[in-house]
């Protein structure tokens, strides 16, 4: 039996969502808690990626995860698994979480007790993009399969985020993916992306974005 | 040097895009052109399937595309090569295309020598699921990569459309990818779901495919 709580978020009434996402940084710098927006395709492996997080994490910072569906459940219960506190948010068809509905999600999660929430947005490459949540870092993830021009395609959501890890490198020769033009098409979007190859289902790659989440946490949380 | 032209299409002023497509669907059928909207997540395929389905079915039907795109031009030019009619619309950030812009799309095609129009949507299973088009038929791309758990996911947009391909069946093995699995998720939310596995890469599946858009274009434009 599946423990964790379902929140179904309703977008905010706040015509001005920017400020309102500052705001919310502002409260979770006062409360030591580091807030990652997580971002992607349907998909491309953000729930398995975050497992491989949280095992690299768990010992060392106190974790949270909302997890964010337009109706499922089937990724905080997974999420579950891995042992850290979990919360599932419904966006009632909604493609997007805004800082209001991220707020909620905070709110039901409770942060007094996390030092390192994350946060896995709907699988979408173009709304999310659009609404800042008040995260302290935005991070996607690319797969392979979905092909090394898609920066090409949604070029905001390459622009907006500050780290990108390319996942399923495992089937890179498969798919004629080429790394040296997607990282050369990202940085033309964005010169300080920090791009990560990895590859949830092995776990090659995830020490240097474990390392990288640590860091930015603990900066942010002293 | 690439010929198609390209069309900044805006979100239309109708308030009630339902009745909009309707009166789309009408002028179709009065104009003789079969109209099919594509949609899947970034990366699963889209327009590799679209080369081979023209390729099948130039000989017998006079085909146009529509590439929607929120900014680049990639695909219509991959398109262009094919020898077909293509023009891409860029929605300027939108991430779908209702009536209205579907028919500024087609006003720009330009539809009185084409049997079957085909508009390839913007990569994504959420919004455009929720606008009508005023496509006769809708069709979707699940690519294997992309895992067999989609349908409960974004159920709305495998409720709406009429056929579904699943996508790089070559691949199956390395995915982990249950078909029956996937097909049972689809049928609980859409017992009329046509579902045809193929892969675009190889051709698999594909004759499959072009004999039922054969047999819809001409139902509708006889």
């Amino acid at each position: 039996m599946s423990e964790f709580k379902i929140i179904e978020v309703k977008q905010s009434v706040l015509e001005n969502n920017d400020r309102d996402a500052e705001m919310l940084r502002s409260e979770l710098h006062a409360c030591h808690t580091f807030l990652l927006n997580l971002m992607s395709s349907p998909g491309s492996g953000k729930t398995t990626t975050l497992c491989r997080t949280i095992e690299a994490l768990k010992e060392d910072l106190r974790i949270g995860v909302m997890e964010a569906d337009i109706d499922s459940d089937v990724d905080a219960a997974t999420i579950e698994n891995t042992g850290v506190k979990v919360i599932q948010l419904h966006t009632g068809g909604m493609c997007h979480l805004d800082a209001g509905m991220t707020r909620q999600g905070l709110r039901n999660l409770g942060v007094e007790d996390v030092d390192l929430a994350i946060l896995e947005n709907i699988g979408n490459l173009v709304c999310p993009a659009e609404f800042d949540t008040g995260a302290v870092k935005n991070a996607m993830i690319l797969s392979v399969p979905e092909g090394h021009d898609k920066p090409l395609k949604y070029p905001l959501m390459f622009s907006i985020c500050d780290v990108l890890l390319i996942n399923k490198i495992d089937v890179m020769s498969v798919f004629d993916f080429d790394l040296e033009k997607c990282k050369e098409y990202v940085w033309r979007l964005n010169p300080h992306m920090k791009i990560i190859p990895i590859c949830a289902k092995t776990g090659e790659g995830i020490q240097e974005w474990a390392d990288w989440l640590r860091e930015q946490t603990r900066a942010w949380i002293k």
